[in-house]
């Protein structure tokens, strides 16, 4: 959904304390102002005026700016004091779009925070894309990632995958979202077995593969999985922030070393961009609101594959994840989903070296991991 | 949106071991077959067919019947095996529709478990309708919450609510969701304070009303905030399933006395439900699944407040919570969200007395509290 340029700098320079959210508004102008004085108040009050203590307007949200109407409706600029977000997390996604979520016709279409916030976050990814490439060796080309799959093989099989995509070139090398701790490979004999074999198909490629177990713990075993990863000398953890809890991102940066990778994975975040009328825009979920919790790189579903992503959104996102959003590291995009490594070179030409290219199933295509591996290494390197 | 009955109780008796899940998707008969199959691979090995290990088949998918074509859809049940669950909750809502919320056109509207499943998730509510009931005594009339409010007060002035609510006669007491932990009223100065001024209330009206302080702190800090509930003796806790994770309402389940009530709130869930082509019918998130996780409340917005559920989809909720679903206890559904005083007697006959009414702001309406609440009292006693 093409968008003016609201002139949020412009506001915020004028008034320190306060956060500020975009949302697009069903309507014309004078309807998106009213829904969107209502959404003011259903963000922080949902209290009504009359009855509210002259003392609470202290948290209360206000409408700082209304646009033109396009795609049916028009942008709204609410502006919030930045201690409504308790410089927490889950709460500041309450703020943002909690109860407004259920409300018809709303979607977030940008946000922006205080340095105060920034930091009581703790400054969105620690790596970034230079840290990445720092720790990869890898200072210019693409990088590239594959998954560990399918679920349901034994521990020694998914170990020998890990060997051949290590053997095979690939930069990082992530366990499939889909395995968890299931019986066939619980995760807690998988990660040592595949830390190890990658670092073995490592030392043979000359080059230092790393792997990314999936971070996707009930509660209460989050501490569990982060010992056996960081035991096992693994290069990060593929977070799952739609089951785990955005805050999973953070909390995962914040307990491990300072080069570790928070790789985002998007399973279960469909529900948030199915539609231009509610929800995120990708490019804000993707691009800044994951980054802000802590995810070095964002995997999204491209264009050309299975998934409904249009290529704009596709570069909409790319573009976002590595802009200079509130002084963090930039994020490397990490498109995926249905990629073959023939569509390599278009894909390179269109998202740019800084990206993470994500291939899994199609690796296999050749019928030989080692060589599928291989191949898409040269794509890169071209 | 209507369905047709699909024998699902008829496929399942005759497998042991698999779960089955119901996607409404688009397309004719033949093209919601075709896309069924791919969304059986896709929740499930996520990889091509003709690559995968034979091995591997003890994970995957598969569909078992295509339904007639409704709404421009058709109803595809797929089953998997119920190890691919990993029989914990954040790798179930990777299989029931992790990757499949990112597809077009695909929406879940049933899900069935194994006992093995429900089981190891820990049964669902460890109270229910029933328990609820018996913690307060009351074992017939409808029940009444509220919520505490605006977010901007002192811990006084939100304590004195909280007196005046329970003076009152409102069963629960719950905090605002936008009542985290901000620096106007932290929650370990608010907690103690408030649970004290609502035993006060209590003590004086004669019926005893409890606290439900808000769950959704940072991660990290979960065992702290229940840590400061259980000491203060509050009643239960207003869990955030969007923000924390759906596995936070069985954390909390899990991690305090057995008549401890785990409520839960919508924010940041509507992007599953702000569609009817897309994420998780209404019914099945807040009646099964939140259900599922442990809530032995749902709170979810009612019709005719500024919310968006039709009549049908808030009477739906209703009765798939109360329903005998995987043989769990029943929760009790709480509509919420611009509700009235006024229309308790319109919403008492048509949601039924196993209800628990939520009603906040409205209750400030008479400019006091304790009226409010009384004349709240009143019109379920009727």
């Amino acid at each position: 959904m093409a968008r003016e340029a609201l002139d949020v700098q412009g506001i915020q320079s004028t008034q320190s304390g306060r956060i500020f959210a975009t949302y697009w508004i069903e309507g014309d102008r004078q309807e998106a102002r009213a829904r969107g004085e209502a959404l003011a108040l259903e963000q922080s009050h949902e209290f009504p005026r009359q009855y509210a203590p002259v003392k609470a307007d202290r948290s209360l949200g206000r409408v700082e700016s209304v646009g033109d109407v396009h795609d049916g409706g028009a942008d709204v600029i609410i502006s919030y004091p930045q201690e409504l977000t308790a410089f927490e997390i889950p709460q500041l996604l309450v703020v943002l779009l909690g109860n407004g979520s259920l409300l018809p016709g709303i979607r977030l279409v940008d946000f922006s925070l205080t340095p105060d916030v920034v930091k009581a976050l703790g400054n969105g990814p620690a790596l970034g894309i230079a840290g990445i490439r720092k720790k990869l060796g890898v200072p210019h080309r693409a990088l590239l990632a594959t998954a560990l799959k399918p679920v349901g093989l034994d521990v020694e099989d998914i170990a020998e995958l890990g060997y051949e995509s290590a053997l095979g070139g690939i930069d990082l090398i992530k366990d499939d979202q889909g395995l968890g701790n299931q019986p066939w490979a619980p995760f807690e004999q998988r990660v040592p077995a595949v830390a190890a074999a990658i670092e073995r198909g490592s030392e043979k490629s000359g080059h230092r593969s790393f792997y990314l177990p999936v971070f996707n713990p009930p509660a209460g075993q989050w501490n569990k999985h982060l010992d056996i990863a960081l035991e096992n000398g693994v290069g990060g953890m593929l977070v799952c922030p739609g089951t785990a809890g955005f805050d999973a991102l953070r909390y995962v940066r914040d307990n491990t070393p300072d080069d570790f990778i928070v790789y985002a994975h998007p399973a279960f975040l469909g529900g948030w961009t199915s539609s231009d009328k509610h929800g995120i825009a990708p490019e804000i979920l993707f691009g800044h609101l994951l980054r802000l919790a802590g995810a070095d790189s964002v995997i999204y579903p491209s264009f050309g594959g299975r998934f409904s992503f249009t290529p704009q959104q596709c570069k909409d996102i790319a573009d976002f994840a590595r802009d200079d959003f509130e002084g963090m590291n930039p994020a490397l995009p990490s498109p995926g989903g249905g990629m073959t490594v023939e569509r390599v070179p278009e894909l390179l030409d269109f998202f740019g070296p800084d990206t993470l290219f994500l291939i899994g199933g199609a690796l296999h295509a050749t019928g030989n991991l080692v060589e599928g591996a291989q191949k898409f290494r040269r794509a890169v390197e071209k």
